[in-house]
């Protein structure tokens, strides 16, 4: 198996489609996905500017009720107590509450994901309380997203060590395009060019 | 023959290093190249924040022994007015005097890298005196290139419409290396997914 890291934020649909893309490919690359956690609000927050290291906010100090992304992060936490393939129905099937069904990502989102996902309810529910454990789990990630240099997501790693910022627009979920654009996508972290950016201009309306 | 077409600014290592691939891979995959042209300086002057598209501070009406990409500018339009292949062989010349030995972008370089290119000199040097012409010139080519929303260099614009910027830090000249990776680059942007957007995070020091 290769383990592939993917840093994500429950409010990003970028990071939805990517973790769509791993899971479709997955199965067919032999593909093992550890999901980690990367908090846009933080990274963003005018408080933090030239921060990223040693943050002045961070999310996981402030209320339950406070930032969007927290209660997902946390919920992400307590569905990650069941193992990595429960941890990634749960982010699969809350992503796609969020994104595709337009739903918040509130305490009713988390607890309907954990449901679809198949995990333990209660366990989930006792896990997710126990929220200074989770609060911590959530600070190491985003400290070893900080690390890394994270600044956007879906990031994927590579079991090479490769990573990159992976942005694109429409959904692909179909097994044979899944691959293709995978494939891709590795080939090019891969390539001895030592790719470091492809980006598409915006076209600018007017004159 | 397809055409592409590369905007570029003398100054910029990595359009430099574009060149060279697309130059490299141009007769394995028949590609026409056009060059055009995108400046570093004046997108990223202070007195243009938030006006790409209509800037208070142009490069094309600065003095010639101002901007340091200006002069590098004008003799490339000036290389233009004998074609696109002689054009093609003067931006070669004068980008790998300038970013492989070191030397500026100054008057005596832009002659040798005609020489180099082997462009008839007197003519090159009464089109460059034609200085009116070839700010026009320039001037058109950054409004193309505002338009367009490119905002570094290299970027390329492939003949299905696609663009993109792309910066990789090894230089690749060996044809199969060459054609390899511009057929990744195109695959990329052809791909239905539509991807917008591959970066590398810059891995932090210490924490």
């Amino acid at each position: 198996m290769q383990n592939v890291t993917l840093y994500l934020d429950y409010l990003c649909p970028f990071a939805w489609r990517g973790l769509e893309l791993v899971y479709a490919a997955a199965p067919y690359l032999g593909l093992e996905i550890t999901l980690r956690h990367f908090s846009l609000e933080q990274h963003n927050h005018p408080q933090n500017r030239g921060l990223a290291q040693n943050p002045a906010w961070r999310i996981a100090q402030q209320p339950r009720s406070g930032p969007r992304g927290l209660l997902a992060f946390l919920a992400s936490h307590a569905a990650r107590q069941q193992g990595s393939a429960a941890h990634l129905r749960f982010a699969l099937s809350l992503l796609r509450l969020h994104h595709q069904e337009g739903r918040p990502l509130d305490e009713e989102s988390c607890v309907e994901a954990a449901q679809r996902a198949g995990l333990e309810l209660e366990r989930f529910l006792a896990d997710l309380e126990e929220e200074e454990a989770r609060r911590k789990e959530l600070t190491y990630d985003l400290e070893a997203a900080a690390e890394l240099g994270v600044f956007g997501t879906p990031t994927f790693v590579l079991p090479s060590g490769d990573a990159a910022y992976f942005r694109f627009t429409h959904l692909t979920v179909e097994p044979e395009l899944a691959v293709n654009l995978w494939e891709l996508f590795t080939a090019f972290l891969h390539n001895g060019a030592h790719v470091e950016t492809l980006k598409r201009p915006q076209r600018q309306q007017g004159a």
